[in-house]
């Protein structure tokens, strides 16, 4: 067993969760942490595994015994980590977007293409293993041709307040993971896109030009029709439910609760709630996704979740984004980005 | 306990299930039945119990003794009888839609109006306990502000080919049903529609210009966005649910099962599938129904699904094809029908 | 259509039951009710129905026109008046236990086998659509041989203080539909019985020398294991499960609820109550018993609830009681009260 | 953060559990593993982590750096062992059952108290997410007085035949858990216990004078009835299912699935299966049973599964086996074990 040496960069939230999964990967073997503002008793936890911490990524880009880096720092900072990455010869697991601006991440997925390395977009709902079922599923054709994808995805809570404003709004910042969903599970491309959507969870997010609860229509290439609705603050807890009908049936989930305790007395009957949140609700499609993407190292084989994925996802946020702001639908040949780039999967 | 004697109009398949149910009813008394192409059996039947079979709908409306009838006939003959009925003093039942031209529907509930008769229209799942508990919790507040409401409604197989040239459409002669359902749960009104419809199911619909699959989205008075989704064939049975999302929760209801049995092998894990269609599934809210209407006599009161819900279903309908026909999301303020009639609740 | 002519003794829940079915029957005509102590609304709302109302049962046995009696009076009179029926040439419907003191019931049908006619027992269970089908899933092999049977049966509340003494104990007054279901989906009679019971739920049965909670297992004569736990109080609501376990698999059946409404909140996760008590969730049961007893006469077939499905079921009530008292497995064949009657099926 | 040194005897399937859970733990390092027969590619794997191998457990008891023992070897070691590592001052953790014969299991824990170290026995079901919830619930008083705990545990499988004749007997093999989970899940401990069993699975069992099906009544303490039901061969899946109904409710366990997806077709309504077996079904329960034994060592704190109560599940697994072999209930008392004890959680 030879593991591969990885850097990463952000040790917030989500890369905390990474690098508590590599440091239990047979896999992937945490060698860096780049974080100039790294919380003291995360720094402490990590030196105990050997691993060093640093302010500066250079320090990762520079290690000849890294493999691959994971990127996990402020949105802004992604592409141009991406390309700093590629140019240093590394594998890049990114968590999404890539960018906010399409033409950033359309620069750093040529730049990753030109220098031959692997990327890896965040999208871990693919390797859920409910999700993953549904996918193998409608591939294989239990339920015939697809009619109807249906995905409901609502957050517990809302974001701070001070995030909202540079979130880039709902589509690009949370939507963006049901639009891979429905690439993902659908095996088919979106031809156009209707939005409805308003501000109901809290007026904060008008004042930041940004909406809370939606419902996003989309008539996808395979003839099937997709809706999606999101809401920011689903108050009993995450809510992720994904349901496919067509020629022959229908697939649905259910969400994962925390028990499956069912409780009678003369007041009620209980069930448990669903997981409270994505660490929760995620937590083996976050082990699996590294696992995935250490394989694809190994085996030189494709990444499941690929930049061309994440430029996808992009394309059908702006297009949402624009749906609303014009109020109609939006033939996504109308943002016409990806003539800019070319090529399949990277 | 003196019964209301009812005539009714009108022998087809709802008509015998109304005929059956009155046969059982405390509250009305199934006097005569109009069709000039009765069944056999059918007529033999309702003979045992002394009901008269008649062809001509004259011999109800001239009959004193009657105080009530129900309009089970062809939807074409559904306004001419409900004016008819209405200047004959009889309070009307009358199956859905009114009619598939709006003017003549509006014309219809005018003579009601000025005649002061009852007229209730044949939506069913008002009277259904899933839906009517959800109703009732919804109004309590006890998912707090309407978000989202989300509305499956799929029938398990196409009506024959010969019925869909004239059923008006999918819009008019299936969704009009869900369009009721979101009114009455959400108790509000719609402000706007926008349609994405295909022919998935079976090319013949194209055939008559219609639809046979469509995702509906409502932006509704109240604020909250609602979206129906229709196809004419779930190969599984009949599938029925709704969903409300609000500030405070969510409430879903799943469909009824043939049975409630559980069967593990090997192989699988198996449970019964959905009551396969409208007269299992709503065979108590068809007995609810006329209970109501006969107690909405009684009492002099209003009636739970009014000629008025009817006229607004029906301009939802029309609205659901225009947006279709347009690509665009209309607005009912569009559909300018109902100022020609004003009025409340008849 | 011709409707066998039915007396009916007993005016009270059960028989109000019976008689409210009737009413509706396609195959049955409520003639007579005979009931001294009839209430005054039943008697009026009979009344309206052309029923005929008396105190004296004489007049029902001695009504040449009735084919037909429902015995669903006091438990004492239920062998006395199936006699006397069945000395008149009436087929009989009696509801269980037959007796209190099994060489009654035997008697009763032995009277029975003489005059031959039919003798139904209303163990309404036979005639649930879920347990039918367990029943019917069982004996065409679904789930192999028969290993486990396991019942759940709990009523939501205790009888009244003044009928536990009456009763006969909870044995013979509860546990008996539970023997009979172990009967009907094995399709295999019992070897032997062993008790574990107790006073948990209210000290009056101890009073009356009774329990009101229990553990009953049992060894069939096809091999397998049945057991059967009872409680006379399970407050969520009326509690019915079967499950049967096999060679090939498992088959369960869950509660029938009020409604399939969910409602999530940040509090709780809550589905609807079982249906309340016997009544609401044998419904249906009850309407189909007496339309199966009315098919057996008109058709001259067995009934499905027969007199001796009756004397075996008392019979275990019998070993199940010795058990308890003797603290010791009981051989049914220590109960050696079938060889006094010989025959099958009645 | 201090790791406690661990040796581990046996790495077969349970002992290379235990070595991978502790390979990933923060509070338990594995140093070393004796096993004289280990599996070479299990042995490359652990040595690859830098842990010793060894054929002899004396290494083990002599390292001065090792703190506590695991014991995963054949059963008629576990005793010899326990008392070696005892001796020798460590810790122990060792699986169920201690001994096949409850002399040398006390006689194990007489010197285990004497040494004062800790022992906690592998009543993995404690640890589970949904058993430890209904723990809590019930000591909360959430469903009152308790009347009735029902337990059905049956395994996929059963055992391969050269393991039958070693086991001990289905109850001290696979029931000892259901004993645990009953004194565990009521707090309370069992007066009598009676037994009714079979061989329906497979003859092989009775050639080892051993039972595959049984029904288990026990009365305990604290007045409540628990039932256990067992299978050696649960066609579907392992089947874990625990009940607890009293004066204020009932709580209930679903089984775990593989996934939550549902299928609909025309021909079947499918859900996925429950996991398969023991190591899918407590993945998560071996990672918190060795936390909670790493936390007891840290500080100094009782463990939750003590020789104590592997001793009092062996001694109903010894009442329930004289049950059935003598036809009778058994009073716990009878087996006169603990008196020669003495003594609490050890």
């Amino acid at each position: 067993m030879s593991k591969s040496n990885v850097g990463l960069i952000g040790a917030g939230k989500i890369g905390q969760i990474h690098a508590n999964n590599m440091l239990q990967s047979d896999d992937l073997h945490l060698k860096t942490v780049a974080d100039p503002f790294i919380n003291q008793s995360v720094s402490d936890y990590l030196s105990e595994y050997s691993c060093r911490i640093t302010s500066d990524p250079e320090d990762i880009f520079q290690d000849e015994e890294i493999e691959a880096v994971f990127i996990c720092s402020l949105t802004e900072t992604h592409a141009p980590y991406i390309i700093k990455a590629a140019r240093a010869g590394k594998h890049i697991f990114c968590e999404k977007p890539i960018s906010l601006h399409i033409e950033n991440s359309m620069e750093a997925l040529k730049v990753v293409q030109e220098c031959g390395v692997k990327l890896q977009i965040g999208f871990n709902r693919r390797f859920d293993k409910h999700f993953k079922k549904i996918h193998d599923l409608v591939s294989e054709g239990a339920i015939g041709n697809q009619h109807l994808i249906k995905i409901s995805s609502r957050d517990p809570q809302p974001p701070p307040h001070e995030y909202i404003g540079k979130s880039g709004g709902m589509f690009i910042d949370m939507t963006i993971h049901d639009f891979d969903m429905v690439r993902f599970i659908t095996g088919s491309e979106v031809n156009e896109i209707s939005v409805k959507a308003s501000n109901l969870v809290d007026p904060v997010f008008s004042k930041y030009n940004d909406v809370d609860t939606a419902v996003i229509t989309m008539m996808l290439e395979n003839g099937a029709i997709a809706v999606i609705d999101n809401s920011r603050q689903a108050v009993y807890g995450y809510d992720q439910r994904v349901e496919v009908f067509g020629s022959k049936g229908v697939i649905e989930t259910e969400n994962e609760k925390e028990t499956n305790i069912k409780v009678s007395t003369r007041e009620s009957v209980s069930l448990d709630h669903p997981k409270y949140f994505f660490l929760e609700r995620y937590k083996d499609a976050y082990v699996n996704e590294i696992h995935e993407f250490a394989l694809a190292i190994k085996h030189n084989s494709n990444v499941l979740s690929s930049g061309t994925d994440g430029i996808e996802a992009e394309t059908l946020a702006i297009a949402a984004k624009k749906s609303l702001e014009e109020g109609r639908t939006i033939s996504i040949s109308e943002i016409d980005v990806f003539s800019m780039i070319g090529g399949e999967n990277v």
